[in-house]
């Protein structure tokens, strides 16, 4: 074991702020990518509420393509929730998100599951399945949001 | 016609810096969804890249997740490059986007063609034809930045 230690020390030394199983290399790249992952999933998920709502014709392929991408995104976040990056870039994350680990990792279970359901729904192409779906799935959004997001962004 | 011509004058009046077919509703939407959608997938693209390139050991299976992820992501960009998305938010994307539309869409042909061989290889799961092809779409990456990308941000 001693000979290993050196480089153990080595290696956590270099990960800076995150330890050393992180996928990320500075915790201003994981805030930085959760934020850019939710802002591109938000981007089609209105879309895809712009038909459920009404606003503009629904169109079953378009809200297929869409729905993907969301499916493709929706579980992104979550893996850059690393210990440590609560700053390195301003944020909206609470410190719950840590703290309150398992309530989190139930919001994303919950979230996970509206969104399985919504897919289904996009998939049988019945527009009164989706708005239902999209209304379960935009209440699992805001629920995390009222518990893990903080209304102003931290300074860094 | 007659009919139509108010309701259209409307629905473009009410896009305001967009066209009424635009997706995004403002520049600035356009413009960070775009490099939103960059910025995940160049973080999946070098989680590849880093198995290619031996600085990681090869795992077929996590190669496959980024794969996937980089795969559903690299035409998203292209869709938010709509006229008159050139200012709203500090950008890199040069005049020539727009001035050169057809040498920037070869550029992004030239993309959706390595991306495809990248796909076949990572499915196909040998070292030695992922490091070629990941040289090959990492190639076309750089084309398109050299021609498209300036080196600093716009004030707006």
């Amino acid at each position: 074991m001693k000979r290993l230690l050196p480089a153990l020390a080595l290696s956590a030394g270099l990960a800076c702020t995150l330890p050393a199983s992180a996928q990320f290399q500075k915790a201003e790249d994981a805030i930085k990518y959760r934020q850019a992952a939710y802002r591109v999933m938000a981007e089609h998920f209105g879309r895809l509420g712009a038909m459920a709502n009404g606003r503009v014709p629904f169109d079953a392929k378009l809200a297929q393509e869409n729905m993907a991408i969301v499916g493709a995104l929706h579980t992104l976040p979550f893996s850059a929730f690393e210990p440590g990056t609560d700053k390195g870039a301003p944020n909206r994350a609470r410190p719950e998100v840590w703290k309150e680990a398992a309530k989190f990792k139930a919001a994303r279970d919950k979230l996970d599951g509206e969104m399985a359901k919504l897919s289904d729904a996009v998939k049988g192409g019945k527009l009164d399945a989706i708005k239902t779906a999209f209304g379960a799935t935009g209440g699992a959004c805001k629920g995390c949001h009222d518990d893990f997001r903080a209304k102003d962004y931290s300074a860094n």
